[in-house]
């Protein structure tokens, strides 16, 4: 069943066979998310899982890649965890964790990666790129550094050096373009037009959406069945997309009977999908979204989203919703992961969390809905974005009898 | 079987009941490594592995605790690659990466974790404790939180607020101690005697080894066999005592005809045990080791290890050796590793690249042999340390011209 797909165009839907255009659709060229991959699932894939392989590719049934082009490194298969503490402290039944910062790079990014990297070793293609500072450039690299294929990352002169060096560790070649984000990812375009090269760059790959939906087929079978709820923060729509279609697929499949529904958050000074979403809803018809963007959470500070159709058309096909929360939930719910779940996240993993609050507010979610919450990034990506809120521990002599008084004051 | 075992001293060789004694024989106080754990093996172990299970917990059936005390985030079961690049670069005919740093708080201490802290959850303690900056500390606190178990850190009070602040953020007390760490050490122990607590202190507590001896059992697990030689980096010696420990029951079990070389690699700045090893095998008597301690690589600076005779004994009877690296030859191992390998490891995990090489160059390893190295702690703890060795990539103009020169200069 692998590789058995068409690629329809977001925008005017149009259907092109398996491999005949790589990302924009050549009669429209949408720009709201390029084109998305449809299988046949009048019949259910088979294997599926495979329970031989343990990485994502224990769904290749449900993939658009074989598995013999999969690259090197594990991707997927990352833990679900009850969250029993964090539960009680929202007044939740049921709350799980979806661990997906345990995978090669720290982040849920290696998902979209791995099917894009075994995408491009399928077409032959020589060369990698994309255009993005963070954890997608970052799982780029690393993916074609086991795969010994040459990398070139896009970014904007005003990227952070030491994000820039994690790249560069991997052997990729990062250009700093003189210009904003727009301009590095429409070089990168060009240049992997040019050169030959594969590109990666979410909302524009649909092979990436296809690696991401992995995550919920996972959560399907740890659970034995689907959640009432999930929560995912956003930034390009990428990631929320493949949440999505992952339930979606498994629905159309005949392997469940309903979709959860799925939420989205994203950072109040960054919000231009629930905006998007909002008016959507309202009626008004979809456009390329765009807005300010400033928070502490730069995995998901993204004002120009690449994956707008997807990010919003298939949130409303489960009859989920988008909240935004403040740079202040997102530090305390970074805090009160790890204290209460041992998970240290960056604030775009932790976004879940403050996002479960406000919708349990709202009464988006029920105190009786059984919930997944995906943390999508580690903490020890940008440690002190969270840990410079920390005060100084106390320094004491080297004595018991010192200690004791310490520890009798403080309890 | 599980939790039939028995605690032998490493000092006198006298035997306790299981559980009877925490940390060192109460006949002799032995200060080289604390109390061994010693298992019936006339019987192979069965289950083992059980498949059921998706982490360390699948060799119960050789861990001192029942799963039921298993505390909630995932140790173990990560992934054995096989790296090409590296074995072309090193002229060796088969090498493989352990790629431990995909656990929870991102190093292998996260094994010995999990079973300490099932350990104390079996003993009703009601808090954990240990004396550390690094990964080991990062891990108690990490799985003391998912635990719900209270944590103390006790730290020298030179240790470095970024990593003091990763523990405060698991909600550890840390307390920074006026004096130096053998100093914070004592004062630990001092603190787990009186209030109760269980301590996870490397080279002290005989349940970190147990845990860590399971990264062998998954070697043997994926390869269907042993390699030839096994190579891991050395700080105060409770890992390698670990891998040592796993493939000697190994073969007590009668799972395998042989075990593996196991070869540890110090810090040339920072090599107490491989002083003692070497003397050790020059008949002398093997005495607690000392020495200075100044490495880039922080996760195995230790100038006093605890677990020198495990350390020592066990490497010696798999026929192992010891090597140092300096720390040029670290750095370079870990971009070699992220290059070739796409695994991003600290100073410290990338070690037994850099030793590999001096084994092969010593004729202790040869290229024909079978080569396991294991990847201990990841470089986003200390990105630093080989980041800041790389030139700042060029900046560009958005323009696909600029970029086609720039690209046929450099190629």
């Amino acid at each position: 069943m692998a590789e058995a797909f068409a690629l329809r165009c977001l925008g005017c839907g149009r259907e092109y066979p398996a491999w005949s255009v790589d990302y924009f659709c050549p009669h429209c060229g949408f720009p709201g998310g390029s084109l998305e991959i449809v299988y046949d699932l009048d019949a259910p894939p088979h294997p599926f899982p495979n329970h031989a392989n343990f990485s994502l590719w224990r769904y290749e049934a449900l993939l658009p890649v074989n598995l013999r082009f999969a690259p090197p490194l594990r991707a997927g298969s990352t833990p679900l965890y009850a969250a029993p503490q964090l539960a009680k402290a929202l007044g939740v039944r049921i709350l799980w964790l979806k661990d997906d910062t345990l995978q090669p790079t720290s982040s849920c990014k290696d998902r979209g990666t791995a099917v894009a990297v075994a995408a491009a070793r399928k077409l032959g293609r020589h060369g990698l790129c994309c255009a993005s500072t963070g954890n997608a450039a970052a799982s780029l690299a690393g993916f074609a550094a086991a795969s010994a294929m040459p990398t070139y990352i896009f970014v904007p002169k005003t990227a952070p050096l030491p994000k820039i060096a994690q790249l560069q560790a991997f052997g990729a070649r990062v250009f700093r373009v003189d210009g904003t984000y727009e301009q590095a990812f429409s070089l990168a375009l060009a240049a992997s037009d040019k050169f030959g090269w594969y590109n990666r760059s979410d909302g524009l790959n649909p092979m990436v959406v296809e690696g991401n939906k992995t995550v919920s087929f996972e959560i399907w079978e740890e659970l034995g069945d689907v959640p009432d709820a999930v929560v995912v923060a956003v930034g390009d729509g990428a990631v929320i997309a493949g949440v999505c279609k992952g339930f979606l697929e498994l629905a159309q499949a005949g392997l469940v009977k309903r979709v959860p529904k799925v939420f989205g958050v994203q950072a109040a000074g960054a919000a231009p999908l629930a905006q998007a979403f909002h008016r959507f809803r309202g009626g008004k018809p979809l456009l390329p979204a765009e807005g300010p963007a400033t928070t502490i959470a730069d995995s998901i500070c993204v004002g120009k989203p690449a994956a707008v159709v997807p990010a919003v058309k298939y949130v409303a096909k489960t009859h989920g919703d988008y909240v935004t929360v403040n740079d202040a939930e997102l530090i305390a719910a970074s805090l009160e992961l790890a204290r209460k779940a041992g998970i240290f996240a960056e604030p775009s993993g932790a976004a879940p969390l403050a996002g479960l609050r406000r919708l349990l507010e709202e009464g988006l979610v029920s105190q009786n809905d059984r919930v997944v919450l995906i943390i999508t990034g580690s903490g020890l990506k940008a440690p002190q974005a969270v840990l410079g809120h920390l005060p100084e521990p106390p320094i004491i002599p080297p004595d018991i009898q010192d200690l004791s008084e310490v520890i009798k004051a403080c309890s």
